[in-house]
């Protein structure tokens, strides 16, 4: 840990600001709500001394965020949600052009993520802002003492709002929560959108395949799949879904996609893409049945919707032929190819969800925190949806920064349908 | 009201009888989940004795579904639910082929209508199936003495849906009520798909109008509103949403349509339909905007969403020029044309929902009515979602009617998302 | 033959002509290049006094075309080019408003269709106008003594095309023919989007099936085939191509879709559709393959495509359950539907090509003949192309209809064009 | 100029030869018809002691070539058609493993670029290989002695063979030429899915923008246009068309794209993309009027067709804010980013055509060469076509190597067609 111009940090370059700031520049075009709602905070002032946790990766839309709530007047601390995610150009650029204290490195170690998140934690938060629920997890097991200070956090991931309802359902979460993921203007957008189009970006960069003509199997048709499926055939690609829903199964079918089972999939897919949140979609008996060329990547949660051990098994050699590409030889001669070791494709060979998705998730985690704060004293020990009305505005600030208007409902139009709804 | 070989009826014509088997034999080619039931129901019996009184447009699709609750062993008794829908042909190949009273005559007139409605409940029956709530509303007006005999009801319809709720709400709802409207493999199949395809073909037939090329306004973007406009781009017109919902409005933008509101879509627009449920969404305003040769159908709920006494208003004459396709004179020469007098443009002008799609639809009918014959003495008076099991059965059967086949998890795949969405 | 009000005429009923005036109208209203076309032929009679004889389809849009002619001067004569596509309605309207001899009774018989081409041809046509090549053929076998009378004719169909280039190769053609068929605003867009759609329709009118989830076979993938292919996508249908050509073959599975032999098709497909210009495209050992359910139709040239003797040898009963749609009952109990007994499925079944593709053929038509009417002493004995230059303006007028504006090259851009690919 | 075991070469640097190994069995495992040529070329040596001299971008797919021209015995020495495009891994690859002299430095300066032209004629060519006409230019003009010993050429690019016709026809071209560029199987596919998918690449890589919702304006609508167009939709962007030619225009607003002129598009457009081989196709007055954010980019021919040098007199500065980015601050205060510095976006910021489009491009290299080295006796002094059957020969290997199959004509078809197209 250092200081520079008094600002605590613990970062990898700080040289690397001047590149940093172009960046965040640039990711703040496409991120016109955050804008807008950051000119109001610099008037408003509505976080005024409030001190914000925030593990999240450290990414430039990130750092548009982190000066939003120093806008409001929130004293800001920042560590990685992830140790292979940051970027040391924005961490630097945080620090020296916005004195945000940072304490992330890429590719730091495990016992330096955890020291990160203590020095976080050392601030003493009003507000922690999760993406998988490190802070909360922590002040929850080893931090206690923090908890009396706390107004309530916020959680960007599907994954750590899971473990928080259980927590509350257990009856043991201490502080009320956002979950800001299931704001329609967050999930709808980036896991359609943002997935969508970035792991297709992810599998062109780390393979520059030509995807028109492809048998492109996407395994799962949840929201990410959708994305995904629409964006495969927009290249050009013959898409394959696999799902074990029935329901979603006809929808796909409907939308013109085949669908099978992995196992008669694996058989005749090109490109295999799990979008599941589950594990070993992909296994042993599918990789028998590959055709050799076969290319494997994940954009669902975990590593482990592929199942790499038994790949590896089945395989007598592994080589990186470009970055993020490996090859595995099999044993009987077939060559599969995996892509950025089966984590996410688009955070592991792209950039992630474009900035223009985020700027909404980050609104919501915006407006978030301010009602937190505003309504400190009403909240229970709860995970509480993000209000409909922040979702909305968020929603039309979008549009208006697209210059898209749409219609409002006439007095009449309204007293018809509410007429029509209440049955008379 | 006559008697043909013992079986009550008031229809246009029994000898359209032959016909009328035809089409339902046509139609049952496409309903393969409905007839799955039939054979089990033939075997099972499980409606024995039941007396079921349906208030269905009676196409060859309700034709199905009356064979198969008489497989079970009910007393099907049939009456239509609009005066135009009917279909003299299958009414008569019911009551000739199956046996069954039917009270229907395309055309009927009011008073008709109402008959027959009578005539169905004087049946006395056990079940009632709706679409629109006529036989509830009929029945909690100025039948009330039939009430002790039912075991429930079911609704095909939102509108209906929403007034039954009311009735609840107001605690004067007097028979549970299964919402089949409200079933994932009815209404996600039926709004897009089906109302999606039969808009499209609706306005071929009454226009034979290219569609590619042209402005395409879709007013709404719920679920018809998107199927509507992925199929008019499908057919490659340059779609144009409009919207009052700004979540929907940015969904709209990000698939790749424009969004506006709809008074400068008037501007621009050949083509104009409206999907919303709303009044007047379609106004004065808009048609003085609007390019000679615009085009205007609706595929909502009613035939306001097009304010047509206010086309009228503005037009000096009105002369219909093929069958569904009227042309209202400007008082400043431009010309208008309106589909189908405004009414829902797929039944006026073609021919509803595809039988693959009342196939499910009718299937929850089916097993909706299964389920309140068993479970009778447990179901309150409530309006009650169909039961998630025969929602997904019904997706398993349609998709085998596919040759499609689905993965089942695995245990592992079990205990593992079960772990992960308890959070350990 | 008759005579009304001084025209001489062979139709069905006169009665209907109010109702063909409407029917006239609305086509007009999707032709806006023929009614720039006509009233500029009207200000400057560049056709006066010239005797046409038309043998096209009887249709409103040809309606149009010969009211085109007529406001240039010219003396138009008209009779059918085919005995199943003339609209009474239009017939009547053509001499009671427009005092245009029609000869054309739907459903007249083979006689009656000769001696209706036969009345065209009394009246001495200088310009001959064909829709498969029947009145120039009809005047080169028996009435040879027109010919010295004749300018040149015009040919609207590939069909035509092919017969006359074979007849000029051999030396035997007399007089000069221009293609109207191989003007890029003609077939370009009657193939992609005329028949791509109107197939589509057809199908829907004849079976009203969901196409959506369907395996839609498209057999060949020629212009027409690309339209078809791309609609039935649109409608949510899973399209599988074959072709005989490699190379288009490539296309169609970069394009997106699945391309396999009709042989392996067969097995799999919902619904076939021959676009071939080919023969027995479908065939016995096809038909043996095929699922119960399977739909057969022809949008290509003759009803050959689909070899129906041998489907019938086949099957052990065929009736017609919907109009256009006939059941063939296979020996093991399949059931194989073959629409518009194999005859092109957007004509039998639905209204051709639309009135906004069909505007662009016959201002070819309109324009072909003004210019052979000034070139006249400089053609040749040849089948000429459209001059590039009406093909341009075509596509320019229609442009303009539809309010779209096109850039044009600056002289700085024409220079570099000019010396660039002069190769300096 | 150096020698390592033997072999002469002037590239950046050896060692990097066992990576470059890697890069180019990756592209191999997507060049399967190239790989099935280099397997006959091996068994039939049909080019034993021809020296074959290349002047290509020096990349993987390249090096794939060469190793097929040398596995058929010929003698090849490769330099580079462009200073920025060398792949320093593969130059050391071909020179190391497949003992292939290059003449490529990335980024080596004009004097050195055409040092390398020399050093690779100096092996006295028998084949040239042009991507530009570079080759056969500098032989033209001051190497003509080396054109006795010539047998032929081949040109892969547009630009190259327009300039080859200017040559024949003005009569000074000295050898015969094959146009690769014309092969269906090369312009069809790179043009189409080569052009569209790198260029959404390259946008991708160089911006991380979030397409969907974009107004993403495709300035020309060839081939390349058409691809870029279909593309760009598919990723869900709201897609504009500029064109000069009326028919084409005419087809993109038929295939649903919005069309206008580049000065009305200017004012909407948030992305803008030319693909016209014109130049100044955004010009001042198109600037002028653009969004603040607009972003540009060139994936046509040169860098002339954005008007770079308007746009820096619009702008106060200038700045590069990711690689291959750069802001252009407007004295308005607007800001404009062009991408790639107006270069080809699809090389400069992705990986040009992907290698299963370069194996087709390649195959007709391969398979052109071994046609003049077979027929070099009765070529004469012209461009050629690549022979039908070539073309079509590799066509049927792509889709061999993708598993598909198509159908024969039957001799009863063929027959039939015979027929039909004499007119019989």
């Amino acid at each position: 840990m250092s200081t520079s111009n008094g600002v605590a940090h613990d970062i990898n370059d700080l040289t690397l600001a001047a590149q940093g700031a172009d960046m965040i520049d640039w990711a703040d075009a496409s991120m016109p709500v955050l804008a807008t709602i950051r000119r109001r905070f610099e008037a408003e002032r509505p976080l005024e001394g409030v001190r914000v946790g925030a593990c999240l990766h450290v990414t430039t839309e990130t750092a548009n965020l982190a000066r939003t709530l120093a806008a409001g007047g929130a004293e800001v601390a920042v560590c990685a949600s992830n140790p292979l995610s940051t970027q040391d150009e924005v961490a630097a650029a945080l620090v020296v052009d916005h004195d945000i204290p940072v304490f992330a490195r890429n590719g730091e170690d495990n016992a330096t993520y955890y020291a990160h998140i203590g020095a976080v934690l050392d601030a003493g938060p009003h507000i922690t802002m999760d993406d998988g629920a490190d802070l909360v997890s922590t002040i929850h097991s080893s931090r206690e003492d923090l908890i009396a200070d706390i107004i309530g956090g916020t959680e960007e991931t599907t994954t750590g709002v899971i473990r928080l309802r259980a927590m509350q359902e257990a009856g043991v979460l201490r502080y009320p929560i956002m979950a800001v993921n299931e704001a329609d203007t967050k999930h709808f957008f980036d896991n359609r959108y943002g997935t969508g189009q970035s792991t297709i970006d992810g599998i062109m960069r780390a393979t520059n395949l030509l995807l028109a003509g492809k048998n492109f199997v996407v395994c799962g048709y949840g929201w990410c799949g959708r994305g995904l499926a629409s964006r495969a055939r927009g290249m050009g690609a013959n898409v394959i879904v696999t799902e074990i829903d029935p329901t979603r199964a006809l929808e796909a079918s409907m939308d013109g996609f085949r669908v099978m089972r992995v196992a008669e999939a694996a058989e005749v897919g090109d490109v295999f893409v799990t979008v599941t949140g589950n594990k070993s979609v992909i296994d042993e008996p599918h990789f028998e049945k590959m055709k050799s060329g076969a290319i494997l990547a994940n954009s669902g949660h975990f590593d482990v919707e592929i199942n790499i051990p038994a790949l590896e098994g089945l395989s007598t050699s592994r080589r990186e032929m470009r970055p993020m590409l490996e090859e595995f030889l099999m044993s009987d001669g077939r060559k599969i190819y995996l892509l950025g070791q089966g984590r996410l494709i688009n955070l592991a060979s792209a950039e992630g969800h474009p900035a223009s998705v985020m700027d909404m998730s980050f609104a919501n985690q915006a407006l978030a925190t301010e009602y937190m704060v505003k309504n400190a004293r009403s909240l229970e020990r709860k995970v509480y949806p993000v209000p409909r009305e922040i979702d909305r505005e968020i929603a039309r600030l979008k549009l208006d920064s697209m210059g898209i208007q749409v219609d409002s409902l006439t007095g009449e139009q309204a007293a018809y349908l509410g007429a029509w709804q209440e049955g008379t």
